[in-house]
């Protein structure tokens, strides 16, 4: 409700054709205002998230994420840091389900929500029911600051992406991950973050907005790539890890404004099921960071390949080409691993935007669709 | 490598067209050798799942279930079973993700592999994973005696279904649901399942064979309404609770043999993204048993119907059809709401089958894909 003070009259397009795309270009900003004054000494400080975040911090002992849609994906990819690089243990809902499931929530259990809006009606919802579930510590990371989800919780940490005002969302996400970053090195530090990792994010989130401005130099090179999609109704998105969520959100992305059916799979899950779909009608879109995944990636693009599948893959500068008439290769900058599936999330925004833009959809304001899912 | 010895020699069409058919009207059948012989007085022997099971049973405090494909949704299922009806903490996860990204488990974590032919690779490469960070107590739910996965496993309980020839799984995924159901009852009588809910458990599963019997009645229906998928390049499959895993069953069938383009959502998260893609081209199949959530699942499909969205609806018979010309409804026999995601998958299969009939494609072979994925 509060949002909508925010739309069209208070916020400028500039010289840019649609909000989407000015707001894609606002994410090194968006980013770090995120990270802005929340480090003294490279060390975040964790006042941050509230005056008693150290005391709830202290008491936790395992975390449950409750989301939906595009900040479901920011959770899932949280999911995996926390338990990866902080040994937290950590579980992701959506919250519709969540909800109406009777789940068990272990005890000292801390409720994450994430939401745009602070108004996302199934997340607020569930967050009500972990409570009277007895959840007793809860924190929204949340981009409205007088939001409802905001005033339900404990502990916030806010986005400050600034008002978004296209229906798709981009700068809203990538916050979302890099303050989602921020809670995973503050309760990390309980459990087995060590010093020299956390010091390792922390030069790798202050490099963000610099990756993010290179990453956007590929917008020419992604426009051309779109004219690839802009006949197709299908496409396939494939990723590995904290990449999976990431290739889960370029498929929503592409669904919400271009209405291609986009579906994003676990790339192990290929042979399972969707390589039958493979064939030339349906472009597949993998990205590709140059971590420990890459190798089993590879083998699964090679299958895509082999079926006559055209592959898009967003791959590390650093890496050999692929030799293979079928693959389509857009080299992506040099970016740490941990940090990397922010930086991923954007070449698919724009790939996205570019396909919509050349379908001629409205891309603000795709159909059906609305900001903020105040309903259930 | 066992399986092979099993297939079209040893194994005989009869009179169906096709093996999947004959392996979907074997249901009845294999869901009663399921049961067979593991219960006395109506009392699940726990002694099925091994000569130990009691003693590794009283130890477990949470459950982690891993797999691939088909498995994957029944394991989802259990997952839902496991925590609302009998509060035993349970996650669950795509094998191949899980392999590779150092998960936490909880202390005295049972780990639940599921697979049709015991050799899936990523699944069993995740049980040894987690028995490297430490887990002590294994259990497969399989269908293969002799398989790596049983050899790997302290506890097993066969799913006994009979070879399944066609590559795309049917009664052994229903067979994986009703074997599971009873983990649930022996895991669950150590945590808060009651004696009165496990009695009313055990006598649905024992209505399961002739429930099943009826809705194969549907099949001529069923056929009927598959001519309108026929000429349709998408599907959107809808489901809440127990039944989304359902919905996700579904749209894989459809997938694999019909190479539609199907996709699962848990119906709450319509609004956040896939609600765009609505239009006449893509019909919307959804699964509305007569519990709890059908009457969020009523608003959804109302959603759906208002955009101009072909609606399929399978729903209990005793509930009041809605008068909607986008609307078509199969009546599903009444059935008691635990069981009900077994019953809800086997109109989805007929329905899976006769647009791949119509469709002419290779029904017990589809393109692409092997019956076992034994390869990573």
């Amino acid at each position: 409700i509060i949002e909508s003070q925010l739309t069209a009259d208070a916020v400028d397009k500039g010289d840019y054709r649609h909000y989407m795309l000015k707001e894609i270009y606002e994410q090194p900003f968006a980013i770090s205002q995120a990270l802005e004054g929340r480090f003294i000494n490279n060390r975040l400080q964790e006042n941050a998230f509230g005056h008693n975040a150290a005391e709830v911090f202290d008491n936790i002992k395992a975390i449950q994420i409750l989301a939906c849609g595009t900040s479901y994906h920011a959770g899932m990819v949280a999911r995996y840091w926390f338990e990866e690089l902080a040994r937290v243990p950590c579980n992701i809902e959506v919250a519709s389900e969540f909800r109406y499931r009777s789940p068990v929530l272990a005890p000292d259990t801390l409720i994450v929500t994430i939401s745009q809006s602070g108004e996302t009606a199934d997340t607020l919802a569930a967050l009500l029911e972990a409570k009277k579930l007895g959840a007793k510590y809860s924190l929204a990371i949340c981009n409205v600051p007088e939001s409802s989800l905001v005033r339900e919780s404990d502990l916030v940490l806010m986005t400050r992406a600034g008002p978004e005002i296209g229906v798709a969302s981009t700068k809203a996400f990538t916050t979302q991950l890099a303050t989602l970053m921020l809670l995973v090195i503050a309760i990390g530090r309980r459990f087995h973050l060590t010093e020299i990792v956390e010091q390792k994010i922390t030069s790798e989130l202050f490099s963000l907005p610099g990756k993010i401005e290179k990453v956007l130099q590929l917008d020419d090179e992604i426009k051309v790539l779109a004219e690839q999609f802009a006949e197709k109704q299908h496409a396939l998105f494939l990723g590995r890890g904290t990449h999976y969520p990431i290739a889960m959100e370029g498929a929503l992305k592409l669904k919400e404004i271009s209405y291609i059916h986009a579906e994003a799979y676990p790339a192990g899950e290929l042979k399972h099921g969707p390589l039958a779909l493979i064939d030339a009608d349906m472009p597949v879109v993998t990205v590709a960071p140059n971590n420990s995944l890459l190798e089993k990636l590879k083998s699964n693009i090679q299958e895509v390949s082999a079926r006559g599948g055209q592959l898009i893959v967003f791959m590390d500068e650093t890496l050999a080409s692929a030799n293979d008439e079928n693959v389509r290769i857009v080299k992506v900058p040099q970016v740490g691993n941990e940090i990397s599936p922010i930086v991923y999330t954007i070449p698919l925004q724009l790939l996205a935007y570019h396909v919509a833009v050349l379908k001629g959809t409205d891309v603000d304001q795709p159909r059906n669709l609305a900001k903020s899912v105040t309903v259930e």
